[in-house]
């Protein structure tokens, strides 16, 4: 296979790899100008098109019998190791149908069918689970656990999550976030998860009764870092032509985490560094539907949306 | 009169003088947690008050019978020059009651009487009328007109305005947008003013439109500047106690104006400077009813949050 082009960063000579658990979906999404019907999505898929820009992912999943053939090529294109992706032949693949509002800022979720997510035990490879950069992306808790048990040599574990968890599985959702290194959730989750509507105040929470280092994400006004040497805030990418903002999220996410894979640091500098090229690679993919847009998205691109940010950021 | 402590900041020796017109008022303010009766407020007031940390500020506007002797002092003892205060024995002073929701993002009017403001007329002195830097702050924008034709010597105007005015004086209003060098309003004024609720979107519009220079606030979420040199973004200062924003937006405006007017420059780079003054002031205004802690806060305080801004924002 041929190695994508990928975006060099200061660090190590080899990118390391990374690990990305989460769903691989049939996204069918209406928003006020537009609808996509069945089109690629997931948080798994979105994380490992958005990390592939900086290091090597393989993805942890399960699909169904319905799953495309091109939709395989697409991921494959990027690098992404599909090894980990099953196939369950007795069902379909996860589907997802959501609305978003005028001005996207609020969604519905219609319909959702977990098929062949309702039977998915994730088994991870003697290699995949010496993996050192983990993603722990939006899927039942208990899974993310059951990755999190196998993994032998973690470097540096990111979990995200979602609202029904909050409410289902608290508990094991608890232990996931005490177990990993960093949380990254939007703020009405933070908000869900503390009970705390100050995105200030929930951060500072989450840190001291959750996980280590906490990003909460703020949708178009940016996202904000609680790490225990200081606050980071950063604004959103300044984005125009808002097309589909699904997985926005898992984008930012990915490219965080291959960034991080990529230099091969984690501290407080490298967080923030990290936060800049996934507000960069976010803002790509709500520009399009599905993970079109992602997955052609050149590094050019990313660089200068990156020096962009950090031109708009400067007093 | 002894000259209060100010900022130093890298500019002129001696800063130049900030004309500022706008309301005094008596505010009685509900918020989720506490209510305030008849305490000072009005645009012009906060915006004095902040800005006499970098300037002198010169008041312009009304006030009546009732206007507490108190209250005078509370701003002659910041050193603004109360000459411009017009005392107006027939009526009383105007009045506004407002109730804060749930998270202090919506708030309600519950009355408003304009009294003294029915009948007022601007008039400067020909000291006033030469002054450099003027914020021409939220009142019907007919009266703002009848500021700026007086003006013989405008450096640097500065505009700001809410919701009614929009509605109500909008042909008024553009002309005074057109004639000044700043316009400073929320996010949901400059929907509004352009029918675009993308901020982004908002604030090109209003560039290309409106004013030559534009800065769209977002409370909680920081503002944004749109300048020919390219746009800036600067969150909010990490406030976890507030207690009433009411006139944070006329503190963040008045610093602004002030450090502007110390700097003696409006280029592109001030501007940013002078955002980060005001968002560190403002976070001040917040944090206590009334201009009590905005009157009262030292200059330390106020660059401590500056440095912390500027920390925060560094990626």
């Amino acid at each position: 296979m041929t190695q994508p082009r990928r975006i060099k960063v200061k660090g190590l000579a080899t990118p390391d790899n990374v690990l990305v658990i989460g769903s691989v979906a049939y996204d069918s999404i209406v928003t006020p100008h537009e609808t996509g019907e069945r089109i690629l999505g997931g948080s798994a898929s979105y994380a490992c098109l958005a990390a592939s820009y900086f290091a090597p992912p393989h993805i942890v999943g399960v699909v169904g019998h319905d799953f495309r053939d091109r939709d395989r090529k697409k991921l494959a294109k990027r690098g992404i190791d599909l090894s980990g992706l099953q196939l369950d032949e007795t069902g379909r693949t996860f589907a997802w149908r959501g609305r978003y509002h005028e001005n996207y800022n609020r969604r519905d979720t219609e319909d959702l069918q977990l098929n062949v997510f309702e039977r998915f035990q994730p088994r991870l490879t003697e290699l995949q689970q010496a993996m050192p950069y983990v993603m722990l992306g939006n899927i039942r808790p208990d899974l993310q656990l059951a990755v999190l048990n196998q993994l032998t040599a973690p470097k540096f574990v990111l979990v995200d999550t979602i609202d029904i968890w909050i409410e289902t599985q608290r508990e094991k959702l608890s232990e996931v976030m005490r177990r990993s290194d960093l949380l990254v959730v939007n703020d009405s989750e933070a908000a869900k998860l503390t009970g705390q509507t100050n995105v200030i105040v929930a951060g500072q929470h989450l840190r001291q009764h959750g996980c280590r280092t906490v990003i909460i994400k703020k949708g178009e006004h940016g996202a904000v870092l609680f790490h225990e040497e200081g606050l980071f805030t950063l604004p959103a990418f300044p984005v125009t032509e808002l097309r589909d903002p699904t997985g926005a999220g898992d984008s930012f996410a990915g490219a965080l985490l291959g960034y991080l894979a990529a230099a091969g640091k984690t501290d407080f500098a490298s967080l923030r560094q990290a936060m800049v090229y996934g507000t960069a690679v976010a803002s790509l993919t709500v520009e399009a539907f599905s993970t079109d847009r992602l997955a052609k998205s050149g590094c050019t691109e990313i660089k200068n949306r990156r020096k962009e940010l950090l031109k708009m950021t400067k007093a």
